[in-house]
């Protein structure tokens, strides 16, 4: 540890003032996905400004079209050295369902060891360590061999509607040699170098029976119930072996060597975790490939008709679902978008009002392993963890990501210490401080260690 | 309209006093399907009881396991009369989705000639102008032919569970010669005698693939989506044709003959009336069949993950559903849910949680058009309305009705004046004051009929 003792001590000393402020962070309902929470995400933004500002690393709010990114710096003694982007984000997830929280989702609460708060892990817990490292490197005076820039959204949650828009005018101002996105996982014990994650692309649908919702006594049999149109058309859209049969939905997908990367959960991993009863992706491909090298449609949300208590002999005017796709390199969101589009309109019973809301997509994306800041990042997060730094993916979408290196056209890595048990967009989402401060450790030390 | 002109008489002096006591019969929010109305639902059985009361009725309540009957009755002066039970209801159904209402639903309001407020057709507004019918009759003098009693629950909209419970108790209070059901509807201009109605079955389902909703990049792909195992167990109910696929679902149906009743109404009536823009009842069935003759099950709710604005990528832990059946003549309640049960049992994947809440069902039933009451009442409203009284049947259901007649052993007949855009169970509930005086006309004409 010889090589970070005073990082290690920075920190310990200032233990009480970092939980305070990390709390004040995880207070701000800061939930992009609502509108109604329009105030709240604003008033973290500017926080969050005011506190890089405070710590010296010239924190400001860049508005967009939508919420106002952080953005701050951390400038080398030498002016021609490299520029590492940190990308993170302040917005959050929705709550709901409220009732499963086991305390306010934005009161901080340390239980068990454990911070509980909706966004403690993702993704404030770690963008949060990333600056306090920064913000120790300044005050300790350490000679940094990069540049580093800051840009936190306020939209991750949400499509990233505002950085996207602004992109093509931040070319200089976010214009760096390699990107560090803090926003993903490693294993309990195994530190990981996250090499690409999948993209998304999603849509809301609404099938439309009638003008008002009907008696399902006199009009039973007789009208074609909105929720069994829906259920018919969602329902065709898997095989019984759980492949896709929107045409066209594979057609893209690169076959990737699934040796590259390390995975090492099995089924009966998720199951301990989560009590997952019941595994529906692909027929014939490892849990692997279904997470990380594989395309995934969901139903992240449907209803329709009475959802309260006892019974209601309705038979609804509309339902709805919301559906997300999971893609993988070479899958173009808008074409996947159109193709899903096509088939549900083709299965739309006739007669039946379909109305589609494309929410748009994100491409997946892949950084190389032996990059400058891989082998940075790689090398810290070894010397902190005692432990291997292994290359993984992620399954999940950091939205903008591909959009980011359409733009500034650099090298990328992924970090961060997320358990896939962090409970990041359900109830009770957590992280920790011994994780807050190997996160810490590890961000120094790669942008000392950076060559 | 000699018959009864002193009745149309004592109805338009007393114009405004039954429009403030209708009214305030309206205000009560009597929503017997959900709990957090208890209190609303019994402070409207207390008025009304009362208000039978000071109409010389006789207004008691009548205490079962879950809300009180309000009770009530007005002798003949011939003591061996036979026996009328006037049977309907005060309790209302939800009032969700509420913003689709124009006006508060428990703040009735007249406009353009309609009086909107939930219940105010179902079932509210038929019962109130039978009793007052009884009110006008005592007031007036009026020697009648027969006994007759009240009886009015308050859970008819939530499987009329109290009184179904108390009905052995009541077998002697309830003791008539021919039922009453105020509960159904007329076209515009052509009155009509219910002959029998639909009966019901109902349950709610529950499948669970986890312990916690799920993030749906990280594991989308593997965990098999409850959503998705939901809207393929759903959509394995019927085939292409509209025919329910749960086996023995059709085995015990009685062909009746459809000449029988009679029904005008056409598709495009119902595409006029509500919008209704497709049709999914069984291939080669009559419209008339599909409401009146044939069985039907319906999904009246359902639902899983993310309902509010925006996205949120999950994979919830939970969907649910909400399904009703309604029945015809000889096919038995118990027995089909069970079967359904063992459906859906077999339809859900493997490793799936199901939970089968049922909420069990009541019988179809008939009257025979020849009866004494039938003869009255077709003859009454005939008189009233200038027209021939039809013989109809109803696709809804009054769930106690078959279990009062297998209690009192009685002939039954069906009227009222509701219509099939009055928006019974959907927002903009409505009646009207003309229909009013055209019910109270009838039942107390019927009764003076009476042979």
């Amino acid at each position: 540890m010889g090589s970070f003792a005073f990082l290690e001590e920075w920190f310990s000393k200032r233990q009480e003032e970092i939980r305070a402020d990390f709390f004040r962070f995880l207070a701000f309902p800061s939930i992009s996905a609502d509108p109604s929470y329009a105030g709240q995400v604003r008033a973290c933004a500017s926080w969050l400004s005011e506190f890089l500002h405070k710590k010296g690393l010239g924190g400001r709010l860049v508005e967009t079209s939508a919420y106002p990114l952080v953005m701050g710096e951390l400038r080398s003694l030498k002016s021609d050295a490299p520029t590492v982007l940190f990308y993170g984000h302040y917005d959050v997830q929705p709550v709901d369902p409220l009732s499963l929280w086991k305390s306010d989702p934005f009161v901080p609460l340390e239980r068990d060891g454990k911070i509980y708060a909706r966004g403690a892990s993702d993704n404030k817990g770690q963008i949060f360590y990333a600056l306090l490292a920064m913000a120790a490197c300044k005050e300790l005076g350490i000679a940094l061999p990069v540049h580093v820039k800051f840009c936190i959204e306020g939209e991750e949650e949400s499509q990233s509607r505002g950085l996207k828009e602004a992109l093509p005018k931040l070319q200089q101002e976010l214009k760096a040699d390699a990107l560090l996105v803090i926003d993903f996982d490693s294993p309990e014990k195994e530190p990981a170098l996250s090499l690409g994650a999948r993209g998304m692309a999603g849509m809301e649908i609404t099938v439309t029976g009638s003008n008002t919702d009907l008696h399902s006594g006199i009009l039973g049999g007789a009208a074609y119930n909105p929720n069994r149109a829906l259920v018919e058309m969602l329902a065709s859209l898997w095989d019984a072996d759980g492949k896709v049969q929107v045409p066209g939905f594979y057609d893209d997908v690169v076959e990737e060597k699934a040796d590259l990367y390390h995975f090492s959960s099995t089924e009966e991993d998720f199951t301990r975790a989560f009590g997952i009863r019941a595994f529906g992706g692909e027929k014939g491909r490892s849990l692997k490939e279904a997470v990380w090298l594989r395309p995934a449609l969901e139903i992240n949300g449907m209803g329709g008709g009475y959802s309260g208590e006892g019974i209601k002999t309705v038979i609804p005017a509309k339902a709805f679902a919301k559906l997300t796709m999971r893609l993988v390199p070479q899958q173009n969101p808008e074409k996947i978008l159109a193709a899903l589009s096509r088939f549900l309109e083709e299965k739309a019973p006739a007669g039946f009002g379909l109305s589609i809301e494309s929410s748009g997509g994100e491409k997946a994306w892949r950084g190389r392993p032996d990059s400058p800041l891989a082998k940075a990042v790689a090398q810290a997060a070894s010397e902190v963890c005692h432990a291997p730094c292994r290359n993984v993916l992620c399954g999940a979408s950091i939205p903008i990501v591909a959009d980011l290196l359409e733009t500034i056209k650099t090298d990328v890595v992924g970090m961060g210490y997320a358990l896939d048990t962090d409970q990041i967009h359900a109830p009770n989402e957590h992280f920790d401080m011994p994780r807050l401060k190997k996160g810490f450790l590890t961000v120094a030390r790669a942008m000392m260690l950076y060559k």
